[in-house]
């Protein structure tokens, strides 16, 4: 975990008077996954949980569902000229019987041969990938219990992250208790090494948890959430128009800016069950 | 620019109290961007300004340099089967003697053929493609101006976003004015927007100019403003290590948590004049 963080020389101004002083900023290194020897996508992650990266994205991505699906991942040596090992070059095995990723997978996910890309698209694409529909998940959560969600994601996190660089993925059960922690430069990575640990720990689908993170709710992270089967997911901020038509696609629920007591509920508001007054 | 905001119906709760209304999100919509009729890439973004996007991402890929090098950019009609307009398809055509774009052109930006995937073949590649290079660009601002610059932004934006969901880029001057604003729920995109903007415009390479954005610099980030030939950035939030490193590489100015009048310059500090005492 040594290389998360790194220092680097800053100079700090305060209404104009200089310090200079040793800054501790979140690491960024690109990661290239492979698979059965194939380049299959490059993003640019923190360094940690690799393995759980890869075998989350290839989750998200549709091509994995199961722990047994994977046969190996190993960091690939001779990845540079004089052939150290950058442990930037993942290669994940496949067991027999599982088809290997189109390798113009990124694309098909938002397109469909016959129909435009558009919004409606996107949704129905998603739609027909999903392995464990959400939308009968009887889940239910009360908004006390989940109010406390945000603290909980930034309590654990401080312990890593020192650097305000970091964001967050968090997967709760119904009873708010934290299951599992990822953070990362880049917060659909984040979701990506939780969703990865899951199926490590043959979790999936996540039925019944509640995925939390510490920023906005895009149109990716639902799709995340949805491919990993869980049926709820929270935000500190925004959600986007389509991560809010997709998670009613796919009876989803869906909470945004919760802060505090305080949510906004755009989808599935029969699993949020309000203190008694 | 009717389609950047869209009305959902959603439960806000305070208190365990419910209250239904309206909210204004910020819309999220595929594009597809294809240069002489072969697809490129596809990205979520806010739509308006999808012509900016486009030109300003072929700048920041290192395909174009100037408005001369694109003859057209147009909406592809027929992109769904009925023949309806999504306004989410976009054709690029490119001037005689312009060689298109690799298709693999996303991950020759962070590796090459004979060197391993890591962060220093990531910024050799960055360099390696730079037109316009930075380090010699004769900016200076002071830092009681560049302290004005995210109260400017934010002012600028809370015209545009009632969904506390968008990203901005802006584009500013040695005296701290603004040349030009963009949003997206991508910041990538916001800032490609404000690029393609100044290729427009003719103003490419954007010498002695700041580009400050809302959120974290990212390693792409400040790829970005090499390619546009933007001396520096600064950011509102955190910069990666790879970002840093990046800036320092290219003799790029790169500010982090730029907020009242307090500063974190990481590269390039002599571009800043601090104010008589």
């Amino acid at each position: 975990m040594g290389r998360v963080t790194s220092r680097r020389r800053v100079v700090r101004l305060v209404d104009g008077v200089a310090d200079a002083r040793a800054d501790t900023l979140t690491v960024e290194e690109p990661l290239e996954i492979r698979v059965a020897g194939k380049p299959l996508s490059v993003t640019m992650r923190t360094p940690g949980d690799d393995f759980d990266l890869a075998a989350g994205f290839l989750v998200s991505e549709g091509v994995v569902r199961s722990a047994e699906h994977i046969t190996t991942i190993r960091y690939c040596a001779g990845a540079t000229e004089n052939g150290a090992n950058t442990f930037n070059v993942l290669d994940v095995g496949l067991a027999a019987g599982v088809p290997p990723p189109d390798p113009s997978i990124e694309r098909n996910f938002y397109m469909t041969s016959s129909c435009g890309l558009c919004g409606k698209a996107s949704l129905d694409a998603v739609r027909t990938s999903v392995t464990w529909p959400v939308a009968d998940d009887p889940l239910t959560i009360d908004t006390d219990t989940l109010a406390t969600l945000p603290n909980e994601l930034r309590a654990a996190q401080r312990v890593f992250d020192r650097t305000g660089g970091l964001h967050a993925a968090g997967l709760f059960n119904a009873e708010g208790r934290l299951l599992c922690l990822r953070e990362d430069v880049g917060r659909h990575n984040a979701v990506d090494k939780a969703v990865g640990w899951a199926m490590k720990n043959h979790s999936l689908p996540l039925t019944s948890t509640v995925l939390m993170v510490s920023g906005r709710a895009s149109f990716e992270l639902v799709q995340k959430a949805a491919m990993a089967g869980i049926p709820m997911l929270a935000a500190v901020s925004a959600p986007s128009s389509l991560a809010v038509d997709l998670a009613a696609e796919l009876g989803m629920t869906l909470v945004g800016f919760l802060r505090g007591t305080s949510m906004n509920v755009y989808t599935g508001r029969h699993r949020l069950l309000d203190r008694p007054r």
